[in-house]
């Protein structure tokens, strides 16, 4: 069976930190819990952007981090693997996500920001649409992953946590995990 | 069978335009591409952010609705039917969709801003989690919606749109409608 943590990065077009910051760290944080490995990001270099994911990792766990690119040519130059572009002109996921699903290989996501290139129309092995109705980034990147997984990082626990959550009907259950060093 | 359309409301929490304004459209915009019927928000009144959920039902069609409320208890009030509170220290989802989804009674789903007060989490007939991870009020609506109408909604047509998409492997085609007057 493949290494699923190994298998999917996300890249973010054209972050522009006055204005994306929150959208950014929330699409971020939806690929990080849903199953991304890592991600990369273009557009303006965004310190506080990075400081905050890397400091969701520390308190719960899990290597997932963001890598700034000058350029999504950059980014893309080196990758092997698939390519998706999640866009709202795209094909249907739930017609195509099976076929994306069975690729042995690892797969980029590509996420559009204010305006996105042709290219990676063309460059793109699927160009991809969740709803062809105007919404997100993020409810589109969280159902596609959700829906590749199928569900599998609903439950996922994270290595490494500091702390987390135990599931409470009407409450806040938080939990610090002590860490055992062995000598 | 019952009328799907009437049977979600969302209220968001404590909306600050300043802050807020790109994740609370993004929000509002998957409420409504996945079957939302309309909205309700508190915080601070954004006569911008109801223009542009306004713009977006006029091109794209649909009855989308949102609506001001200055206090969430006077959202609440009046509600005749079930609450679920969208919290990652709730119950997962999957766990328990199946019991909100055969409830005959309308749902408010609650999704929260900065600070929820205590007596959301005991007014609520569930207090749900979408992963028990950090994320997105955002991703965390999304996959509850998708869930709760089993898909329905992926490829719904609205009603009266002047714009839709014709799904593209590799490119834009966006078809305008004609509207047909009956004389």
């Amino acid at each position: 069976m493949k290494d699923f943590q190994n298998n999917i990065v996300v890249l973010r077009l054209s972050h522009r930190p006055s204005r994306d910051k929150r959208v950014s760290t929330h699409l971020f944080l939806a690929a990080r819990a849903l199953g991304a490995y890592e991600a990369f990001y273009t557009g303006t270099k965004d310190p506080s952007l990075e400081e905050s994911i890397k400091k969701i990792n520390e308190e719960w766990g899990g290597t997932f981090k963001i890598t700034y690119f000058s350029n999504w040519k950059n980014a893309v130059k080196n990758w092997e693997g698939k390519i998706v572009h999640l866009t709202m002109y795209g094909i249907p996921f739930q017609d195509i996500i099976e076929e994306v699903r069975t690729s042995i290989e690892p797969i980029m996501i590509i996420v559009g920001g204010a305006k996105v290139p042709g290219e990676i129309y063309r460059i793109s092995d699927w160009n991809i649409s969740v709803t062809n109705q105007p919404h997100s980034e993020i409810s589109a990147l969280a159902l596609f992953l959700n829906e590749f997984y199928q569900g599998k990082y609903l439950k996922h626990e994270f290595q490494n946590a500091k702390i987390n959550i135990r599931p409470s009907k009407n409450g806040k259950q938080i939990q610090k995990i002590k860490q055992v060093f062995k000598h």
